[in-house]
């Protein structure tokens, strides 16, 4: 590689390397996906330093890969055209924290962890919690949700602004600080969820929410998922403020068990939280009672104390890897389709089919009160047939969803493993989509590969 | 105008229009700015007539102003490169009401108070109702908001997707069905708010509320403006689940009372509306009651029925024609910036002292809990010097907002009024949109001379 020692001159050689390790752990996600090396790495300190790298590599027209932590599913950060893996690890500094307009000004290689960490401090907190803990940059470039999400809204709900290094190189500013604006066309929301096919995100100021007077979580176990998923339609159609509404299935909760060695009941349980004041809460609670028990639920478990609905939530967001770690040598392949609510209980049913008629080994959670679901598959890379089937199932639970006006990603975005689908998705956007990436990356530098099928780049 | 014969060929005659009067209702919005004719109106009935005619005015270089109830105020709708008006007033039914999934299909031409008195039916409503009824295709063109946007989002939050033509005449979807997506490019958020520029809304799929449970609505006034825009900060900092929270100033609550033979306090007051289940409810308002008076409130109406609540918000609602009723012959301009909530007070007492120092006469109203407030000035379009005095205003109030990271537009839109702060306002970000604009209707048919400053298209 010729470039390398040209790009040397652009940053402290301590921020660069080739090393194999180092490149190794940069060639794959924590998916089924197969991993491709980049030819070096590169761990910017600055927007500046960002914007010179670039920069380079659009005037010699080598492929960036902006790299968070890697958690992505769909091999979003895997450099399958080899060039530049651009960690952003080294910018992860809280730059602002502007409590009272509720605001926070972060560099884009801070988890949402740390974020919170921070936070904390001033009695407020982000709101988007992948079962990762991700990179804020990552999250804002995957468009991530999460348990929350039904309450306070996906990542694109909390971006006011973004700092952004263009393919030329070039820096722009994608919004401001006010809440709301009609100031021209929408950018922000154009690159979060453009997993860094236009740009390199360098700063996000977000919005950040005061801590709850009263949270409440609790544990509903069902007789199945469709009485499971009618109370959930039930608690949304009420007005209940519901902060978190997460399916788990029994074969989840029998994997739970085991890896957390725990004593759920296991049969479908949705994870509930509230947040409100005292008496709104209380009120919700009583409400939900009845609404869980109007469809078969006979038991109920609130966690009262700040410790027992932490482990809760520690449960729901450990699930995946009670997979992973289960399964040693097995990877994982996850699917993610979202659909509208009353398409959710038919949906999930018919994945369930989908995976016995297949004969494999599968679990089913989901976020439910924003209609996504994922089936959780864990697949040994080496039996080519275990591959096939998997995709198989994949597959049909894309279609199911797409036939019935739903998204073929709910909230882990395209990568490599949703390109194929993206045509029949968005039919002619599809077309708007490729023609906004050639005008702002003409050179197609920038995670090349990624959303858009190679062919139609 | 040797286009309009050809133009007959493709729709049927009473469709379209070169009527003098008819044209003229399309040549104007209801602010200041000059009016100027299109050569023809056009009323589509379906997609695929307004799919014909972009089609047409695009391959003879014809500009396409899309026009809804004209009632936006930056000029947004004046045909300034005459042309044809395509008036969406025809395409106005409701498509299909989804209850359980809270979404509703419409065509662009139905207005707010038309699709909220179907929703009510089903105990649904929609959420933005900026103060005038205008159609739901051209709110989201503008990317409007409202009285309640502080609880439930903006425009842009609502759309699930659109139906849009683009300039070739080809039809896209810009979205889906299910509550969230990580799928391709957002282009719901790209052609919401982006004013006729970039193709012409057919459909709409939006997201509907449940009707809740308990709503409760007051008046508080307060000594100054600062210590109302305090109190806001106080309740919007103490989690109170606040739906509406609207300032109103001294000089308006005059012109209402006058307007509206009312006999409301002569001093700054919020309007303030609340939403939950009865019991938060009842704490949220006694928090209120509390923090409110901390700020020198000692007077707070509730309006416990629905007929008071129901008035409160028509003044509020008709505010701004209390003014334009009430000066026969005057124009109204009206500022529209939106500053983060800290920079809010600062922004109002300048903005005040901005009208004095030019003697005028101005009334100050805003959702002030999204940091957005509006100057409303009359002025005598024959008198040069009033002109110029308010244009001053204008301009005073969008530097001092872009200096403290606001915006020249927090829900009006950008129209030819804000045209000229773009290159301020978004820096290099401002040539992305040109490039966009560019790729997307190269001819720039689409409401030439909108957002971008003629010269810079
Ligand atoms: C166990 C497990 C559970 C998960 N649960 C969820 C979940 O609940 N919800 C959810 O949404 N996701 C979930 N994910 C997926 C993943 O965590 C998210 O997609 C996350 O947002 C990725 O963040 P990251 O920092 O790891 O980014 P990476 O994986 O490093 O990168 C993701 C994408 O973003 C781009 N990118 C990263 N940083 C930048 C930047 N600064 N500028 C531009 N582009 C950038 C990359 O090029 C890549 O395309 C889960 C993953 C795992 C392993
Ligand atoms: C008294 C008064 C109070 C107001 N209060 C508010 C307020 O509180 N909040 C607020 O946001 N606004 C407010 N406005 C401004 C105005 O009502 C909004 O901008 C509204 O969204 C305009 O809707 P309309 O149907 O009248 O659109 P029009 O004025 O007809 O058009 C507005 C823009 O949208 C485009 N457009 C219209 N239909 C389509 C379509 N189908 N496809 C593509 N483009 C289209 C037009 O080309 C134009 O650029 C107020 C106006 C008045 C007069």
């Amino acid at each position: 590689m010729t470039y390398i020692s040209e790009l040397k001159k652009l940053l402290p050689e301590e921020q660069m390397t080739t090393n194999q390790t180092m490149r190794e752990q940069h060639s794959r996600d924590e998916s089924y996906h197969e991993p491709s090396l980049p030819d070096v790495v590169v761990f910017p300190k600055t927007t500046a330093e960002v914007s010179k790298v670039v920069a380079f590599a659009n005037e010699h027209q080598i492929p960036v890969v902006p790299f968070g932590l890697g958690t992505s599913l769909e091999g979003h950060i895997i450099p399958y055209h080899g060039g530049i893996s651009l960690d952003m690890s080294l910018m992860n500094r809280v730059l602002e924290i502007r409590e009272r307009d509720f605001l926070v000004k972060v560099e884009p290689g801070i988890t949402r962890t740390q974020l919170n960490k921070e936070l904390k401090k001033y009695g407020l907190f982000f709101s988007v919690d992948p079962g990762a803990d991700a990179t804020l940059g990552g999250m804002a470039a995957t468009n991530a949700s999460g348990t929350t999400s039904v309450k306070y809204g996906i990542m694109r709900d909390q971006v006011r602004d973004l700092e952004v290094v263009l393919a030329s190189g070039e820096v722009i500013h994608t919004g401001g600080l006010s809440a709301k604006s009609s100031s021209g066309y929408h950018l922000n929301g154009l690159i979060v969820g453009s997993e860094g096919t236009l740009g390199v995100i360098t700063e996000l100021t977000l919005k950040v929410y005061g801590i709850p007077e009263s949270i409440m979580a609790a544990r509903a176990t069902f007789p199945d998922i469709q009485a499971a998923v009618d109370a959930v339609t039930g608690i949304l159609s009420s007005g209940i403020s519901i902060a978190r509404i997460e399916l788990v299935d029994d074969r989840s909760i029998q994997q739970v068990n085991t890896y957390n060695q725990l004593n759920y009941v296991e049969k479908p349980t949705l994870f509930l939280e509230f947040h409100g004041n005292e008496a709104g809460l209380a009120q919700d609670v009583e409400f939900t009672k009845e609404i869980v028990s109007d469809f078969g639920c006979n038991d109920i478990q609130f966690e009262l104390d700040n410790k027992a609905r932490a482990e809760l939530w520690e449960v729901r967001h450990n699930l995946a890897y009670a997979f992973i770690h289960g399964f040693a040598g097995k990877k994982l392949m996850v699917t993610d389709v979202s659909v509208p609510l009353t398409e959710l209980a038919g949906a999930i049913i018919d994945a369930r089919k989908a995976i016995e008629t297949e004969k494999m080994d599968g679990a089913i959670v989901g976020h439910v009160g924003d209609g996504n679901y994922h089936a959780l598959l864990m697949i040994d890379m080496k039996n080519k047939e275990e591959v096939e089937k998997a995709k198989r199932v994949n597959e049909h639970i894309v279609n199911y969803a797409l036939a019935r006006g739903g998204t073929c990603t709910g909230e882990h975005g395209v990568g490599v493993g949703k390109a194929m689908y993206q045509p029949l998705e968005h039919g002619a956007a599809y077309t708007v989509m490729q023609s906004i990436k050639q005008t702002l990356d003409p050179h197609h530098i920038l995670n090349p590969g990624k959303i858009f099928m190679k062919k139609d780049q």
